[in-house]
């Protein structure tokens, strides 16, 4: 996607010996890119939230383990790079995907093959996730496009935390299918939630407003009372993790606007990649390990100062207590649909959906 | 309630001339109170918020009558101001209903007798508002204690926005409960969400710091979860109005804690004294005006900054466009129980119990 003319992705290679990515936690207040040359760099900034979005985590962690390849390609160092990058978040399960992916190529080889291997493994990887959410847009773009059909009227779409372009490699997730409907000439407008306490909503604003794409922004607790009032076409997010029954583990906050939809009779979908489908999962609520984050996260709040400067506030001193769970669980009851790059699945098809491609692997 | 072990109410008469309100648009980071000398300083603070919470708009509104019958008692003064104070805030009933009372006293009077009666009059609504609160407190303080009676284990409460006694003349309507609960030995704990845009939950876990209750604050999104996972065992909340149905109008987001409390079992009660209660809607969707409020709200935050000074960001400039809708309706299918000066009612019985004084009314 371009920033002002210009196309980026949100990581991409800087020679042979490094990536650089689009530092996201300084948006959408300062455009900056910062170049990662080790695997302890790329974990750094995948804890850090500087490289975010289930997708792109996965790219990010496995480019971590080809420049830990460069440096050292021992079973020892892959077992130690692994270990590392899959500790630095638990939720979403790109990263543990895209690790074992690295893993599953990398073991056989001999180490002196290892560090191009995993390179080129690595850009797979990256251009692979370009692939699939152009095409998983497609489908989401159809659904909005029908939905216009329909009331012939802009169709208004609410999205919560970000799942554009820069939560991945490119294109983005539930956001792909906006821009493609978007580009294709479908009259749209987006609810942009503003998705407390990190704010990524903020961001979903930054890429709407770059891509001329029409949104307002609101605050997470008014998604609701706009579904009550008939306000809402359809709800798509993007998801960190999708179970087999199509239980939808998102950013927090995910779960009340999907209670709201179906209160409301406004149709829910999650647009994801298939590696964020994890085919393991029994028990979604009871199995997927929520990330808790820093209380820092909901006690000081980032914008600009009056001079137009990048500046913090603090909400409440260290003595306040805070929790900040990160993520929740949307159960498959609430679901209308999953958007994958294979077509749009009712969550009790999902698995069908993939079934030649898994019975295949 | 005391802050810093001086007994405060929200607004109190400051001679015969003024009333003296705690300017709630500096809290938390600053404790000032403001002298209100005419009903136009009324008027801007009920609309700035500077008073804010149903119970106590409706007392401030009624001292603002008092400030305009001291300058002048003609019918016209009395219609001018009455028209003026009902036009700051749509959504709170309790602000009609002060007036309408203040003018039903007013109004067959000379004039001459106004100024005196008006200032009786609001002195009575104060004066009640405190019994009707210390009251409804009390049954909802049992709730507390009943729940901790089945589990013997510390109660989970979760609030949104400050049903506190900032928002009332003193006690509070939701924290009324708490703190008579407390205050009685009943171990709880309080989920405080954020309640953005303006933040108000900063004010309850104010509050709560002060009197001693232990509590977390959290972002709006997290309540969903919380009750998934089973760390919320009641939900209370004040309200800006009620139907007689049972339908909760309250601060935006309440719908969506509502959503999660019935999806999962926990119950969900609005405490609110009797004159937040509208006998005459229909239907509380429909029928009751949502206010939508300055997109400033969304834009900009307030805290402290890296030296502790009040200060503010903006998270979006001018051109992002904001909707800031101010509140929400929970249908009464969601509501377990209305918690009033006179008990608890479920939605359907709630008239029944008001019906002996509406008779006699």
């Amino acid at each position: 996607m371009k920033v002002d003319g210009v196309a980026w992705r949100s990581i991409a290679e800087d020679g042979p010996h490094a990536v650089r990515i689009v530092d996201q936690t300084r948006l959408p207040f300062a455009f900056a890119t910062l170049r990662l040359e080790s695997a302890e760099q790329v974990a750094h900034a995948i804890g850090a939230m500087q490289v975010r979005g289930a997708p792109l985590i996965g790219v990010a962690a496995a480019y971590g383990i080809a420049l830990a390849m460069r440096r050292d390609a021992a079973d020892t160092a892959l077992a130690d790079a692994h270990a590392m990058l899959l500790a630095t978040r638990p939720t979403a399960v790109n990263l543990r995907w895209a690790l074992a992916r690295m893993r599953a190529v990398l073991q056989p080889l001999p180490p002196a093959e290892r560090a191009e291997s995993a390179w080129r493994e690595a850009g797979r990887i990256a251009e692979e996730d370009v692939a699939i959410n152009r095409a998983l847009g497609g489908h989401g773009a159809a659904l909005i496009a029908a939905a216009y059909g329909r009331t012939r009227q802009p169709v208004r779409v609410l999205t919560h935390c970000n799942a554009g372009w820069i939560a991945t490699v490119d294109y983005g997730t539930a956001l792909s299918a906006v821009y493609q409907a978007h580009d294709a000439g479908v009259p749209l407008h987006v609810w942009v939630d503003e998705t407390r306490p990190r704010n990524q909503g903020l961001l979903t604003a930054w890429e709407l407003a770059a891509h001329g794409v029409p949104h307002t922004l609101v605050a997470d607790n008014a998604g609701g009372h706009l579904m009550q009032r008939g306000e809402v076409d359809l709800v798509i997010v993007g998801a960190d993790r999708v179970s087999r029954a199509g239980d939808v583990c998102n950013k927090i906050g995910t779960y009340l606007k999907a209670l709201a939809a179906f209160d409301n009779g406004v149709p829910f979908y999650a647009a994801v990649p298939s590696p964020t489908i994890d085919w393991e999962l029994a028990d979604a609520l009871r199995e997927i390990p929520i990330e808790e984050r820093s209380a820092d996260e909901v006690r000081l709040v980032s914008g600009r100062d009056g001079s137009g400067r990048p500046a913090q506030v603090a909400l409440v001193d260290a003595a306040t207590a805070v929790a900040n769970p990160a993520f929740d669980v949307t159960p498959a009851r609430l679901v209308t649909g999953i958007v994958t790059e294979r077509g749009v699945a009712a969550p009790a098809g999902l698995a069908a959906l993939f079934a030649p491609a898994r019975a295949a692997a």
